[in-house]
């Protein structure tokens, strides 16, 4: 077939459904008819906006469902696609999944980001999800088949004090978890990342949520680099050897901080240590593998499968935290895991409660399938109404994830219950140092 | 002040007009009060959308205009900065214009890329507006001051075959031209990039556009790669070697065909070699640096003042080619002329027509500013309703630029025209193989 | 499910076919029940030993087919999969192919190398055939569908002289032909690659396949480099620069003579120039990389993913060129160009007369779906007995290859022509210097 | 002699016995007749297949004896052996042995990998014995004599608590070793690298030995590492600084689990870790030496002289410990002590039970011969069935061993007895995480 004629068959006008035949539904006749987006907050929570692709075919009842979810940035997500991603795809094949994602990915020529790489994210599991339904396989098996019949999971606790973070491990070490994410408060600060803020911030956030304005939080690291190598003394010493336990930083500390962080944190044997640095700082990773042999996550913030990527080849870190939501989906994921393989790096996907229950299907598609699994983070404790919109979730049983065998993703969405919990504008705060500096989340 | 104070005054209600005083009006009183987005193309022309940036403050007709117009991406950013970015900014004193940057840089924790960073560089032109009308100074002098008068800059020329190239050139030198950029088709291809498309693409250029579609344009880099050092050659044998001539590859090659090409060319002197290569590899700018000494440049799509760094730490360019209006604005522009100038590497900003003629002036105030200047690409030919629309643009005499003093930018938009001229879906094409791969633009 | 259950699951004996189920035809419960190996030799011919694995499931009608084919160790191969790696296979669910691929990889613990690469390529390519089968998909849907329509593909000529090759290359141009591999006769040899030997060294190979034992060839290599580029000259000067030219070293010379070599052809432009060195002469490809462009391409001889990688996170070659019947089949070929991908390295998969069809499949479906495609290598002039043994081919036409869309691979194997046709000893030819020394093939 | 009577003299057909002469039986007329292959389980216990390769000449009683065991792939190597290699070696000089290296290592043209270097490695050694014999001297005196007359040695002890572990040492102490290799079971795990299995772990793989296939056996790394520095806390706290022992991680642990383990076991001064990770995590070995001094040892599953070649370039172990049947024999050991010479790094050849006696004796020979002898381990409890079929062994005295000054390598075979023993089906586990993914051995 010459190129003219590639062109003439994918611009062609799908078949109108009463002409389907035999050949109309080969899957080389396949064709997108429609792209829509579905931005729902079910449970109308701050981190609760999800941002869904609904990618419709020319087959009568094969759709596919993908989440483009970018909290802090979702409506310029939904208008990238509806505007200017969703006409590059109307009238294609969706099995050619690949050559769409580079479609889609060239086509604003201004590229990347976190914006254009959730959209771009959003319509990848879309098109997996059809594939699978084709199939009548789901994803995994088309990633290669199950290496491993469930998933090593954790889930994180975070106290104002050491009792709090003890107890609340201890609750989840009773439930199965054989890992479990620490955080603490560092003294004199209202809020954190991952704890509960005290009265009187949670106060303030409520007023700005109503505002509609960013709520403002002070945080200083180093009354936080100072309280956390005594918070794992602490846990060592009252839980024993034999629970995991990880940590995230946020990037909230300096490039020195972090080294002496990672170092100090050493006896204590973290399963990893999360986020200790803005990705850019490549150069402090040099610094932090020659002194210390803390094992390190890095990833949430990566989008497109290769930012990040020479903190793989130079092996800095340990674990490869993409989020399926932004790096460019399960083809982004997949190809993130087989970089990594070669260095022994494992992979532990984000997989936090404001991105949809669909990263949560393509992280566990994504983790079976690939030999340098690490952990996969899960999220749990899904509100009523978020199981009205979504017909399965994955299942986190004695610290292990599973998901069943459906086609495709394995996941639908109930439409008309997610156009009934609208959009809600509930601002990320704006970090800032004591003296006003403006500061990772 | 300290940190609670600061908090207050950063979120209390601006003043009524009415109750200004002198202490009202003092600098340290001065808050945004509106970011209002304006998307415009008064020409309704393909690559004529603008998404303006009005910043409005407590101070009686003290505001500033920005520019953060993403050609392929506009209603996203629109949308990103008025749900996204715009509650960050409310409140704050615009002359804060280092803090506010990195303020809305953190605000959506998923962060960078060109919308996001298109949205920040329009709220950062718009500060910098503002803080010269504040202090009565055009930007430049709040940058340093004038290190020259006018700026070198170059047009650019394409044809379908060598003579109309040779004429193109010869055209602009009697204009005053020092430096030309020459672009020319490849043999059997209909399109291309910068060069006039057969009558055959053109019709189906605009039968795209009329379904609102992206249309498709069919590229095939080998013959383009063997002709490439032709043209040059018959230039140099019509036009001599007092000409400056340049020309941008568009990043539409092989890693390989790059090095081969820059090696080839190299007899022919050019000015410099423009997007060589896809940005991400790194490691080719490497090979070509130790083979050729064909002159570099590079920047047109980065975001943020980091992106590409390492070509700079590593000498592996020779000219920085930011877009003021996608990286970050002048505050962006400032810190990459600065990180080049230890390495000898000149700047020469992105200046096309489908930016505004807002960026324009800014690259004007950065390149008067700066040690490392270049040269400045500037448009021409701007249409009688952009002319009706904007206030003012920079004058090209002999082949150079220059600007007026006018206080802040220099440059002011009548809104009532703006709001005239709609938005217009005007898709990039989807560039591909000849046997269906997609390929950058 | 723990541990225990699984094992007894996978142990389990499958299910007699009368009683198969809805339940027992799940994907979950496809259980491999035999693994079994034939050598053919359609042709009876010296490169024409196949070594092909049947992979036989529990369930009615589905078999896969893979080629283990490993040319100079067939028996051994044959002998690998049945006495040592057939047992890890027996009663696991086929689908699991990337599970399954490190399962026969680890078994025997002295592991990778030529044979038992090979053993693990044809079993990978069965359980690709099998998983394709199961979607009723073909297997380059799997891999994230087409990026391309039809594959740029070229074929060989050699000559004893110039004018010789210049009419095989006219006469694959008159087929559409775009790229075309040239090979000549180095002065005083008798044989040499890939070209036709004397009538004398004819005679001797045939007396030595006649005894069994490996034909001698003398094999100088300074006379080869000397001619080389004046065959180069030869050919741009009679056929212009319109058609690409690519060449074979097969590692045939020193480490200097490479340097030289590929510095000395760049003006000639050759599409690429391929086993210029033994792979494991990785310090003299940087050598090579600081001083001329020609394109290099490698791979061949590489057995498992990552050998080869720092050729590839280096940038020291532009073509990745794994042989998927060596190198761990489709999964390995899939990882080997995602790797490749973000150094712009393209792939061109080795696809020559002495692996079987099954393999020349398995190029395409690769080829096909990867986004870094450069060109694939494929063989014509199938004899017709190996026409009555293999059902399909992928089809060349105007320089192109294109295969169709049955499920799976898209070739079965005629089992009982297969048989009728065994193993031939035919060893390949034991290259020597004049002065005796042993020389790479 | 020109290449032409090389040539003839080569192919020749050896002399029949009745015509030999002084002139025949000079050296240079000694010729290769035969290779032939005995594949021999002595004991029929599952590790103990041999493979042994004898090499016949034209002179009377002229024979060599050679290993080329590869366990889990050792009818592979007998095949490659018989059909592949063998033709390549008849009507050759057996004195040749650097030559004929090469010729069989080119050969097959795909090369390499265990299967075919342990049968090179088979080849090169009874080429050795054969050139001793001629000589009438040990093959020690032909590597350069002996640098020292016995060899420091060790042997293994493991158990499945630490008191077991001690016992062991113990026991070994009071036989005058000076080094001993200790080995613990991880908490919860039925069976381990060179420990005692539980008892229902034993008749699990009772049972797969029965069918014929691979026992599965359940490793997680985490419980190993975490019980590792408490095992060394225990042994140098109850026995001493006195006694030097070393540890095998078999490969077992990740990439990040073996930087921490290194650097938690420092104090306790190994005298080696052997086998940390997988040969291919050389970035690994970097991160490790970086940040921790304890003694690395690594090398038997490599094959040919240059896999691991970095590993002592970059000086990255302490000792290298290849195996001389399957790294391609005593011209591949010598080359390697060779290689790491000028490093200091010390040879500590790879010398278990499942190799035959006659890489024992080839151990020996050439660990007396290089300076930069570090330890040799040396099997010990031959089976009286295994003393039938092998004439000699090396003696273990006083925690050091010796061998005797026969010419060649000092051991024959008994074919009779050997041929009485057949080849055993005896499957390596197949080692999977508790959730059921592959892991290296």
């Amino acid at each position: 077939m010459n190129r003219r004629t590639f062109l003439q068959a994918a611009l062609a006008a799908p078949l109108p459904l009463a002409a389907q035949t035999a050949e109309s539904r080969a899957p080389r006749n396949i064709r997108i008819t429609g792209v829509e987006v579905i931005v729902t907050n079910p449970e109308q929570s701050p981190m609760g906006n999800y941002v869904l692709v609904k990618i419709v075919t020319n087959q009568p009842g094969l759709i596919g469902w993908g989440d483009a979810t970018c909290t802090g940035s979702d409506l310029a997500v939904a208008k990238m696609l509806e505007e200017h991603l969703a006409p590059g795809l109307i009238g294609q094949n969706p099995l050619q999944s690949e050559m769409l994602w580079k479609r889609i990915f060239y086509l604003p020529y201004y590229r990347s980001g976190s914006v254009h790489m959730s959209a771009v994210s959003g319509v990848d599991m879309a098109l997996w999800d059809i594939k699978g339904k084709v199939a009548g396989l789901p994803v995994y098996e088309l990633l290669g088949g199950k290496v491993r019949d469930s998933l090593l999971t954790y889930w994180s606790t975070g106290g104002r004090d050491f009792k709090q973070v003890e107890d609340g491990v201890r609750r989840f070490m009773s439930e199965g978890y054989k890992v479990v994410k620490v955080q603490v408060s560092a003294p004199g600060m209202e809020g954190g990342y991952a704890v509960p803020p005290t009265e009187k911030q949670r106060a303030a956030i409520q007023a700005a949520y109503e505002k509609g304005m960013p709520p403002d939080e002070v945080w200083e690291p180093e009354s936080y680099v100072r309280i956390l190598p005594r918070l794992f003394e602490h846990l060592r010493k009252t839980l024993g050897e034999d629970i995991g336990l990880l940590h995230d930083v946020h990037e909230r500390i300096t490039a020195n901080q972090a080294v002496a962080l990672a170092k100090t944190l050493e006896p204590y044997r973290l399963f990893f240590l999360e986020d200790l640095l803005p990705p850019e700082n490549l150069d402090t990773f040099r610094l932090i593998r020659q002194q210390a042999s803390t094992p390190l996550a890095m990833g949430e913030v990566y989008v497109g499968a290769w930012e990040g990527h020479s903190l793989v080849t130079e092996h800095l870190i340990d674990y490869v935290r993409h989020d399926l939501a932004h790096c460019g989906g399960i083809t982004t994921g997949k190809k993130v895991a087989i970089a990594a393989e070669p260095y022994g790096i494992l992979t532990a996907w984000h997989g936090p409660g404001n991105i949809s229950p669909i990263t949560h299907f393509a992280n566990c598609h994504v983790s079976l399938s690939v030999p340098n699994f690490g952990i996969q983070e899960e999220s749990r404790g899904w509100g009523p109404k978020v199981r009205e919109v979504f017909s399965d979730f994955p299942a986190v049983k004695d610290g292990y994830v599973t998901i069943g065998d459906k086609p495709g993703l394995g996941v639908e969405v109930n439409e008309s219950a997610a156009r009934k919990y609208p959009y809600v504008r509930r601002l990320r705060p704006a970090i800032r140092r004591q003296d006003g500096t403006p500061w990772p989340y």
